[in-house]
C-alpha cells in the first residue's frame, strides 16, 4: 500500500517540488492509512513526517503507515514544519494552496525566514484519490451495503404525520446499530414542496399523503462516504410528478449507459441533461451530474458539462439528474457508479 | 440586533479598514442572523452584501439580516468580491487570516489588480461572539434542556454488553425527536480504558460491569451547542477510580466558585490545575480547564492559563477538568456556565 506514497513523490518530482504539506484531512487519511484527526503531514522522499498533538499521538502510534514518521508536537506545529524542512534539506516545498489557511502559509514562511520557497499546488493527492484501490472499493461497498439496509429500515416511517427530522432520527440511529460510525452528511428528507431546494434541511415539516418525499442519505463507513437519493410517493401520485419522474430516471439510465473507460465525463452529463431539455425541462437542472466519492462525499472527479477528461476503471462518482419546479416539487435520482475495466456497475443497484 | 453590525462596523474603523470579507460560516451566520451555508459576507459601513449561488438564494432571501443585500452569483465569487469593493470604492480590506485558504487570498488579489490593500486579521467577529445576547443564552439554554433529556434517556441503554457506539446510536436518535436537527459533534462514550483518551471516537466496544463510562455529548439547537460530560460507573466502582473522581469533582467546583466578572482566566485553570497537581494528579490534566460555546462548540474565549483576559457577563463556556491515566482510565467532568451580572449559573447543574 506504501504505492500511494511512491505515486506521490513520483508526482513531486514531475513538479521539481522537494516536499509537499498535506492539510486537507481527507489526503492525510489517504497516505496515513488511517482516520486521521488535527494533524499535517510533511512528504518527502527522503522522510515523511506525521506531525500531530498529544491527544492523538496513541492511535497514530497504533495505526500509522510504517513508511511514515510520527512526531509528537504540543507547541508551534507550524515552527516545527519549517524546521523540519529546512532539516531535512528542501529548497521547494509545495503546499495545498485550497486547504491551507493564509495565517497558517504565513507562519511557516516566517519560521523558515526566507531559506524555502514555498509553491502553491493543488489535487496532487486529490487526483491519485479518484481512482479507488481493492481495499476502498471493498469499504465504498461496506458503505453501499449498509445504506440500502438503513433504507428499508426508515421506509417503514415514510407515513403521514411522521415529521422529515424523524425520519432522519430513525436513520441516524439504525447505521450505528449496523457498524458505521456517523452519516456521510445531515440526511435530506424533503417532503412535499420543500423537495424543491436541493439542499434542503430535514426540518418539522409532517409528511402529508399525496406528496412526493425525497431521501438523501448516506453513511461513514470506516472514513467511506456513501451518497444516494430516492423518491418515496405518498396515496396518488400527481400526473405532473410522476412524469417529471420518468424523465428524471430516463436521464439517468442513459447517463449509466455511457459510463465505461474512456467516456468524457462532460459527454455523460450531456447526455442526461439534453434529454432533459429535450422534455422541457432543461433549466430546472441546476447542478452538475454527478461527483466523485471516496473519503469525502464530494470529491473529484466532477460529472459536469465542463469536464474534458476522460472515466478511469476504479473510478467511484454518482449519477443524480433531478429537476426542481420551484415552490412545487423536486425529482432527483442518484445511485454509485463504480467504474469496471469494459463498463460500470451500479453499486446502488439494489436499492429501489 | 442589527447592534451586531454595529459592533462590527466600529471595529474596523478603529483598525482603519473600510471593510472585511468575512468566511467563517459562524462569523457570517452570526451577522446574516440566520444559518448560513457556502457564503462570504463583505462587511462595509456604506453597504454589507451576502453572496451565495442559487441553491441557497431561497433561504436566504426569507431570512437574512434585512441590513445586508443579497447577491446570487454562479461564477467566481472571488471576481465578485472584488468587483463589489472595487465599486464601493474600497482600499484597505481585511480578510479572516485563520480561515481564508490560500488560494482564495490569491484570487481576490488578482482580481483586484493591485487596486485593494488585502489586510491579515482575526477575532474581530469572534471577540464580539463571546459575550451573548439574551436570545443567544435563551438557545444555548434550550440546548442544555434537551441535552439534560437525552441524557436521561440514554443512562437507560448504559448497562453491560452494549455497545459504546448503540449508545451514541440512542442519543442521535432522541435528540431529533425533541427539537435539534443535530448532535454538536460526534459524541463521545469512552467505556473501561477507553476513557483514558480524552478523544475517544465511539465504537464497538460493549460495556463491561466494574467500569466507568465517560460520555461527552452535545446537541445543536437552532445553532447553538451544548457540551458536557458525566462518567457512569457500573457495577462497583474501584477504589482509585472512586478518588480520582472526587478530585476531578472538587477541582471543578473550586474553578466554578471563582467564576464571575473580573475573574482573571489563567486564574480560573489555575485553581483547578494546583488542587488536582496538590493530589498528585498534575500531569495527568492534558488539556485546558474549558472553552466558549455557542454557533461553535469550540469557540473563543479559552480557559486556559496563558490567557489573562477577564471573564465578562453574557460569557457562556465549559469548566471541564480531567485526569487520564494511561490505558486504564479517565474521569473528566463538564458543565456549562453562563456568567451573570454577580458570579455564574451552572446551565447544565440539573444534570447528575
Amino acid at each position: 500500500m506504501s504505492s500511494r506514497l511512491k505515486g506521490i513523490y513520483s508526482q513531486l518530482k514531475q513538479r521539481r517540488l522537494d516536499g509537499l504539506l498535506v492539510c486537507l484531512p481527507a489526503n492525510i487519511s489517504y497516505l496515513a492509512e488511517f482516520l486521521s484527526r488535527d494533524s499535517y503531514l510533511l512528504l518527502s522522499e527522503k522522510k515523511s513526517i506525521y506531525f500531530t498533538d498529544s491527544r492523538y499521538t496513541e492511535e497514530a502510534k497504533a495505526f500509522l503507515n510504517s513508511k511514515i514518521r510520527l512526531k509528537e508536537c504540543n507547541g508551534s506545529v507550524f515552527k516545527r514544519i519549517a524546521e523540519a524542512s529546512l532539516g531535512l534539506g528542501l529548497k521547494r516545498l509545495g503546499f495545498e494552496e485550497r486547504y491551507l489557511p493564509f495565517a497558517e502559509f504565513a507562519k511557516i514562511k516566517e519560521y523558515a525566514n526566507g531559506r524555502l520557497e514555498l509553491i502553491p499546488t493543488h489535487s496532487i493527492i486529490e487526483d491519485k484519490r479518484q481512482v479507488k484501490d481493492s481495499l476502498e472499493i471493498k469499504k465504498l461497498k461496506q458503505a453501499t451495503r449498509i445504506t440500502s439496509l438503513a433504507f428499508e429500515h426508515i421506509k417503514k416511517f415514510v407515513v403521514p404525520g411522521v415529521k422529515e427530522i424523524e425520519i432522519a432520527a430513525e436513520f441516524e440511529r439504525f447505521i450505528r446499530y449496523h457498524g458505521c460510525n456517523a452519516s456521510a452528511f445531515d440526511i435530506i428528507v424533503a417532503s412535499g414542496p420543500n423537495s424543491s431546494q436541493p439542499h434542503h434541511l430535514s426540518g418539522q415539516r409532517r409528511l402529508r399523503d399525496n406528496e412526493p418525499v425525497l431521501i438523501d442519505l448516506g453513511v461513514d463507513y470506516q472514513g467511506y462516504k456513501s451518497d444516494l437519493t430516492r423518491v418515496l410517493f405518498l396515496g396518488k401520485i400527481n400526473f405532473l410528478v410522476r412524469k417529471v419522474y420518468d424523465i428524471v430516471l430516463k436521464a439517468q439510465k442513459l447517463a449509466i449507459k455511457r459510463v465505461r473507460p474512456g467516456a468524457e465525463m462532460a459527454a455523460i452529463d450531456k447526455v442526461a441533461r439534453e434529454y432533459i431539455a429535450s422534455k422541457g425541462y432543461g433549466r430546472y437542472f441546476t447542478h452538475n451530474l454527478g461527483h466523485g466519492l471516496g473519503l469525502e462525499v464530494h470529491e473529484d472527479p466532477r460529472i459536469s458539462g465542463n469536464e474534458a477528461s476522460a472515466v478511469k476503471p476504479g473510478m467511484v462518482f454518482t449519477i443524480e439528474p433531478g429537476v426542481y419546479l420551484p415552490a412545487r416539487f423536486g425529482i432527483r435520482i442518484e445511485d454509485m457508479i463504480l467504474v469496471t475495466s469494459k463498463g460500470c456497475e451500479v453499486l446502488s443497484g439494489a436499492i429501489n
